[in-house]
């Protein structure tokens, strides 16, 4: 049997239902994946991300290739083995953390080379070097090295979709190792031709599966839902589909109606570590005043530890207090949330309503 | 029934073993106590608490008292269901944190004022106040208002006693909860007859269980096993001995060794949050470049969630990476230590052979 398949079970209009096949488990999508940025999604443990149910999840490339390195990971036997995580993982190229995070950051044809944020040491990466770090990182699903433009500069987009699709080619050529799946990522700004013209030479180069990258980062939303349908007009139907670095409640019920499969976003973490929690009626500021005498949890309907446990004036005390566990609870809270969502996003597609689904979904999220 | 009772099951020279029956379960003796000063053990959830074997959680009364506030506490239901620890809690009286925490504290026969190191607010707290406080708290032990003095000035020492055993008295007058249980504070500094003296008032006022207070303060380690060899000589030994704010290993096993039967102490956490792991080998600092490409757990012999999944290497790269992670795993390894050290103790104590168990832990400590 092939390491790795894609199955598709159900659809309902463009929404998709299916079963990623790899090495470290099925992925049922669509399906959200927490984000451990350096081997950990912040403030929650392996067993608390298996407790809510948690498939995939998402590390990456740029920070851990700094610290501590793909070289002592690799010793340590991998990214599974090294942050004790038994299911699959998914590494990002580095791109993106390069042009958002890194400093005297200067691009060529070739690579980029730039300066760690940590210590502003020098570094390069090119589409061979983030494939051998991914490689010996070890993640189950890795990236094509690529370039993400801001979203209205169109000439600048059309180049770094070119550069884009040529590291997409270096990156297959580059990529050995049989038991991770490589996808392409698809860019092109906020400009329609230019996502058709990402998609359809991606498509063509045959990746297993594709990426949708450089959304999110300034477009409005129905800029970035029309892209999404531009690109899965395109891709083709029988591979899996990541729109990554996305995470709010809407975006993730607007992207499976387009048919989008997975997604990754550090956002439930970090309004977690912010004192907001996700709730289905909307984000909920735990230090309002409204909670210091609310005996209630987060959301009565939901049932992970957080919820079945906690008040929210015993969650909003540990804010005040600046206790550690809030961001630990919040997190749990809200990483289920998302995974919940997905959750019943593929039952509602699986049972053929996934329309009704969404617009309840839509219409609660404006309530709170 | 009574709600409490303590039942001695073994002694082995002056160390023992016993039960702690309480509403809200059986203590075995000797016990650690991990601290909950803001009505959570710093960066672990109570399942974590559990899965280690922790059967007694201390919390702080001056801290609950300033924030969230005794009154929000009792509306939310008490200790237990506020952060959801179900078996027993004890708090202290609020007298250490006033002495050592709080700013412009002003004491007199009858009670202190103080201002809170929150927001300055003045407060007032007197034995009644202290008692009214603990039963709104609702822990099953409460504690005695006592006066805590610098370990070396007799005179104050000598006064401090003193004031300590008047608002013993009053504190015994004050409880009504036959749900929670009262203990008196031994004081005296580092003085035997100051020592002597205060075990004796105490005893003659008939608590259902004693702590010693005081130690563990500046004074030296022999100094302070003296001292609980002059208390332990006089308190009637049918009643638990608790030992406050004491958690170095050296100090429970030779604490155990003279009588103690509970201990608590933020020391473990709070060494988890500065790198450092608690080993029977004595501590480890996670951030020496040593572990970097170290492969073993913490401690190899050490059952803990940490050590069962979790190596050097990447504990430090939580730790260099500035990762909360690295708190919650090091604090439950660290728990877990002590608690297991307090359960050998137990199981020495019954097999009749101490001596020999605190000859090896005390030679093992100073290994690393």
């Amino acid at each position: 049997m092939l390491p790795f398949s894609f199955e598709l079970i159900a659809r309902d209009g463009n929404a998709r239902a299916g079963i990623f096949h790899t090495p470290h488990g099925d992925i049922p999508t669509p399906i959200f994946a927490p984000v451990g940025t350096q081997a950990t999604v912040k403030a929650v443990t392996p067993d608390q991300l298996n407790e809510i149910g948690t498939q995939l999840v998402v590390a990456n490339t740029y920070h851990l290739y700094l610290r501590p390195g793909a070289d002592l990971v690799a010793e340590m036997g991998g990214l599974h083995q090294f942050m004790q995580w038994p299911r699959p993982i998914l590494t990002d190229s580095g791109g993106f953390q390069v042009f958002s995070l890194a400093e005297m950051r200067k691009i060529d044809d070739d690579g980029v080379t730039f300066k760690s944020h940590i210590d502003g040491s020098t570094h390069r990466l090119t589409p061979e070097k983030s494939i051998e770090i991914q490689e010996k990182l070890g993640a189950d699903i890795i990236m094509a090295f690529d370039e993400c433009a801001p979203p209205y500069d169109r000439a600048y987009s059309q180049r770094a979709m070119k550069r884009t699709h040529t590291w997409a080619e270096r990156s297959l050529r580059a990529h050995t190792n049989q038991d991770q799946e490589l996808f392409g990522i698809v860019q092109g700004g906020s400009f329609a031709d230019l996502r058709q013209q990402s998609a359809e030479t991606l498509t063509a180069l045959d990746f297993p599966g594709y990426a949708i990258g450089g959304l999110s980062v300034g477009e409005t939303k129905p800029e970035m839902n029309a892209m999404i349908e531009v690109v899965n007009g395109i891709l083709p139907p029988g591979k899996p589909r990541y729109l990554m670095g996305v995470g709010a409640p809407d975006d993730l019920v607007n992207g499976i109606q387009r048919g989008v499969d997975i997604f990754d976003c550090a956002l439930p973490t970090r309004l977690a570590r912010h004192q907001a929690a996700m709730t289905r009626r909307g984000r909920m500021n735990l230090l309002n005043a409204a909670y210091i005498h609310d005996p209630r949890p987060i959301d009565e309907s939901c049932n992970c530890y957080t919820c079945q446990k906690f008040s929210r004036a015993y969650l909003r005390h540990l804010i005040v207090a600046k206790e550690m566990l809030a961001a630990t609870l919040v997190s749990i809270h809200n990483l289920n949330m998302l995974l919940d969502l997905t959750r019943q996003a593929r039952q509602a597609i699986l049972q053929k309503c996934y329309n009704e689904f969404s617009h309840l979904w839509l219409e609660d999220l404006g309530k709170l």
